[in-house]
């Protein structure tokens, strides 16, 4: 898949995503279990210390958890359910500073009933590097979230 | 001390902290250890199932955690440290919608050396409901921080 | 309650509960969501740096989780389920040593549909300062369990 | 490394590690951020439903983490700390039951200053299906430990 702007045209989920919108991401791979975005970080993504705001690295990785947990195609008996966050524990790394191309890779752990793990790894690279998927730069913070399945409302 | 819009004159990390300007984020008290907030949830916060981003509610938390984790008037020793977020565990446990208040609690459960342990809630009430820090709705988060006290740039 | 050694008499869970026979443990005070218990700390609970073995702290917390999760007397529609851990974060904030004396203080913080979230906190204390409910020492670990109601087998 | 029973001959942390020699445990492989462990459940590691004790499978996993943070022939600048654990994250997949076989695989993710975090995934077999460290049957938990570097007392 081509880089895309995240849109409905790309998964359901992303339909009046406004937070996602709003950070500019961009879709880089989907597939059942796993999502790959990437965003750079803007001037209000920071925080009083000149570095990313953790609830901006966050919210970013919480946008690929969400791809990752929700089917982009969903089967006939997955239409009326949706899949959200219960938890997740996140440790920062390294901080991130305005400008950078930050990339998050979300995978699958394990699933189990209505219940699922999954990690999604954060990356950084100046936005001269180019960074591509295969090598996304620095590994600045893990984020392992926990799924829930619910129906919808 | 009476509701007071986030500035630098507020609290010395507040100073171009650009992420909690944008969220327009109010702060209702402040003191050693302790701090109380509140914003609104705008359309910007919202994830494509109409619900508060879990991303933004997170961010929201992270705010109140650094204030409370950062002196409002650094001692004399105390001025070339920062004391940052090391890692976070957060459970979601209700969602919260546009147009609600929420509020976070932040408190510090302990400390030693460098590392710190505070509790933040988050609730959520409706606008018109008028919530007050003593009864500021239902409890829709749990945020653990965990801080490092790190030397200053 | 007067303090009892653990057995199924005090709590259904006990019943054949061989770990928590093993670490010794006592009950101080049980109601519906909530547990004090307390232990020695034993050389086979300590680790190759000659403090508690993190395991056994955790192992130790989560006998009072379990406690404050599951009802003493189960209502007439909770006899066909049972509570138990699906994750837990744990700080370890100060080390504890061979025969001190240890307690864990379970509560409920929230409870929603099948999922529910507990905080346990544990003290330590040396044997000859007699340690009760009311002063247990000093905190040493904080554990805040996430639990999961199920059929029972 | 051939299966070894744990002792201090294997690496110095284990030496009067108390705690993992009452479990039993024995280590399949050991190198610089990595170890493979494994032991069986017995009766005394069991809770009131019959199921391995969450503590159990968490003290199990923890001595995993120890030995994979700690050098096994410390370089002389080493020899006066030695790296514990700050805190973990655990999430319980499945259950476990008397007799099974349990295998813990602890990997470093990442190492910065005096911090370090490291992923352990524990699987469980019966013991009649031989499990070996390429196939230790089915992951039950995952444990993400922190790690902080002390100084040795």
């Amino acid at each position: 898949m081509a880089e895309a702007t995240l849109s409905g045209a790309i998964h359901p989920i992303l339909e009046n995503d406004y937070a996602s919108e709003w950070m500019g991401i961009k879709v880089l791979a989907l597939s059942d279990g796993h999502a790959t975005i990437r965003m750079t970080l803007r001037q209000e993504m920071l925080n009083g210390f000149g570095m990313a705001h953790g609830g901006m690295i966050f919210a970013f990785a919480d946008t690929a958890f969400a791809l990752a947990c929700n089917p982009v195609n969903p089967a006939p008996g997955e239409t009326d359910s949706i899949t959200v966050a219960a938890g997740v524990d996140i440790n920062f790394l390294k901080p991130a500073y305005r400008g950078q191309v930050i990339t998050a890779v979300a995978d699958r752990r394990s699933s189990a009933g209505r219940s699922g793990l999954y990690d999604i790894q954060i990356f950084a690279a100046d936005a001269d590097a180019q960074p591509d998927p295969q090598n996304p730069g620095e590994l600045i913070a893990e984020f392992r979230g926990r799924s829930r399945t619910i129906p919808k409302k």
